[in-house]
């Protein structure tokens, strides 16, 4: 089986745990059987290797979010990096040509594509097989899932089938309806579209060449950013008259708002929490290392990172995109391949951080024009590169850097720093990379 | 006039925003005019002052409060150190030796001892003063204010009065009542004790010497630790039967909890917070430097502090104490009188906090036994003296301090510094003091 996922934005909606580089897919809120937590990235990659071992995963998405990817799921993953965002039918040629021409899988094979996000149990692993087997077949040049409708939602655009066999054509599609026309679709037998479909690769290759002039993957790749943007819908979908639908009635969560995350959640705290007794329906996620109190609360979630604090009723969590769009605020935390960095303080001329890296990973060697720097290692051990100097370092070395020195670090353990940034101008921009001499 | 404030314990119920070591009373809560804030004992020693410009103040209280009221106050205050607690009466007895030995104040003036915490306004002032003039009259040993009731309050003990008159002699106190026994007293003209009384210095300095074996301030002061824990209502109040009471109706309001304090407040935000529209009587109070955003909430007090995070039901909040019983945490905040400190990470073998020094402030010499301590100095200029040798220090510089050696750093102008501390049983206990060399 081979799959592309599909991992999108920044998704505003589950602030403050998602961030400018932290996607929703990436925070660790599902707590497995032994007490550790993963994320949503992280469970499906999960599920998709419980149920082919041997699928060919790849991620489709921009390249900040990269270090995540490495970081969540491993070095041996997968991943198309769009130089930047085209929409989903650039997205798709790209993703397609990867699998062709980096992969090397034979363009007769099928591929499924899917958001990364959905919150589904093994069965929806097992129809995306079927799906896979019956691109295969060339039946139809597109074969989508259809999700059963439980009610008539007004936030999924509807696939209308020819009949109601398992696997069956497609009449048409319907945007996003009116509760109304949402009953009226269920009536005739409408399935929702989740955006989940499977093709054989050569057939998307050969669209890809039809709308977009380019030889191979690197040449797409290089081009990226002068293609114009549109949409798989309207460039691919819209004008393909051979499509199946194959339904599918297990679970399949949309996990996209505070309110539909939290239901999803399976226990109602994460982090350094209390609840009193009368609190009902509470969803406490906690990543500060200092302790929330909840008391006498009903239908609330309280969600608390080193970007902000968020203290919401379930439903008014759906209403949260204008209020963070609003908030003007540096990054806090980022998860990187190396590791991981937290804000600790904020000053007009200092910034004091805490890095973490991984054992063997090191940062890129860099300078910055505007900015002094000092590192105090507080665990584990390493190598630091200070213009050119080899040093070995240790917990409770102090590393001094002037503006204009070049600087690195590797760690030889899990490493632990906290690093003090001085200067005017302290900016994320002044960084200049270079080889290692 | 003369005044005592008591200036009371941890104050658990108003968490985070008080600890261990910050009481309630320090948290700067009450706007002013002009933007700024102030605590408590700020907004009550204005108040004195603009009532009585050469009112001599003095607070008692136990020495981890000392470095706050310096911080709050200034250097002029006076202040009766209680060596440890040991109940009302020995705290009562040695201010009155205070008064007298160390402030020279004629034992025939009258003091007037009151709580630090009531969120009173001017009239009550001028209510002290009458307060104070009588007790001056000598027809009583003892003149307490009653403040008439609003409601049949459970929270206060009683005062039953001869009659209706302002001032009248004290028949009997009643403890805290149930609210059937509290109308009762109400319809019998009974009034609030709101432990507000006044007396001659030489009255109570006499009860003291019959009850305590001391000679002077000084001693009274060394021996302290072997006194017996004893209340000033058993020791005086319930033995003495001359006593008046003067009624007071104006506004006294005890903030003992979020929901009184928060009613107490003016303004609903303090800090960085957002709210959206569907949020009803919601008070946050944010004392951490990310974003709080309230959403859809009623009836709700949001309080965030580097101690932790408090979201509660304004009723529900009165039952907070034994929830922060529990939390065995260390102090990740404190004022003194030289500045502050906040931590801003905890790990197993190291911590990293960072310090603002006052300018013309230094800490106390001193060394550790368990730990090296880093300190990068992020703003302003000062002296170091490490282990006697001294060096002038500014922004950017690292000073480095292995285990045992002394050190203190003096800021001219303020200066603020990170302080990373390495070792194993990083501990407050672990700290030796020294005189300067």
């Amino acid at each position: 089986m081979n799959i592309v996922l599909l991992s999108g934005g920044s998704g505003k909606r589950l602030w403050p745990l998602s961030n400018d580089i932290r996607s929703k897919q990436f925070i660790k809120i599902f707590k497995n059987e032994d007490g550790t937590y993963e994320s949503m990235v992280q469970r499906v990659y999960r599920q998709i290797k419980k149920a082919d071992a041997n699928a060919t995963v790849t991620i489709a998405t921009s390249k900040t979010q990269v270090s995540a990817i490495h970081n969540q799921l491993g070095e041996n993953v997968g991943i198309s990096v769009e130089p930047c965002r085209r929409d989903t039918f650039p997205a798709i040629a790209l993703a397609t040509s990867y699998l062709v021409d980096v992969q090397g899988i034979d363009p007769e094979e099928s591929v499924i594509v899917c958001p990364v996000d959905p919150y589904v149990e093994d069965d929806y692993f097992e129809a995306l097989k079927r799906l896979s087997d019956q691109a295969e077949k060339g039946e139809a040049n597109l074969v989508l899932i259809g999700m059963e409708p439980t009610y008539p939602s007004e936030k999924y655009g509807y696939i209308i089938p020819e009949n109601s066999e398992k696997t069956a054509k497609v009449v048409t599609f319907k945007e996003k309806p009116t509760t109304e026309a949402a009953k009226e679709y269920i009536k005739q037998g409408a399935l929702w579209n989740g955006g989940v479909f499977a093709y054989k690769l050569k057939y998307m290759l050969n669209k890809a060449h039809e709308l977009i002039d380019f030889t191979d993957y690197q040449d797409l790749f290089t081009k990226y950013e002068t293609l114009t943007k549109i949409s798989f819908d309207y460039a691919v979908v819209e004008k393909e008259s051979h499509i199946q639908v194959m339904r599918f009635a297990g679970q399949w969560k949309d996990l996209g708002t505070w309110n539909t995350l939290t239901e999803a959640m399976g226990e109602c705290n994460v982090g350094d929490t209390m609840m009193n007794e009368k609190c009902e329906n509470v969803h406490i996620i906690n990543e500060l290392g200092i302790p929330v109190l909840a008391m006498g609360l009903h239908d609330v979630v309280i969600s608390a990172s080193p970007e902000g604090i968020l203290v919401s009723d379930k439903e008014q969590s759906s209403y949260i995109k204008p209020f963070v769009d609003k908030i003007d605020q540096q990054i806090m935390f980022a998860e990187k391949s190396w590791g991981s960095f937290r804000v600790l303080d904020v000053e007009e001329e200092s910034l004091t951080i805490k890095v973490t890296l991984n054992a063997g990973h090191s940062m890129n060697y860099h300078s910055h024009k505007y900015r002094d720097e000092v590192w105090v290692v507080i665990s584990g051990s390493g190598l630091t590169i200070v213009d050119g100097m080899e040093q070995k370092v240790r917990t409770g070395d102090v590393i001094t850097m002037q503006a204009g020195c070049r600087h690195t670090i590797k760690a030889e353990t899990e490493l632990k720093l906290v690093e003090v940034q001085l200067g005017r101008g302290i900016s994320v921009h002044d960084k200049q990379k270079f080889p290692l001499e």
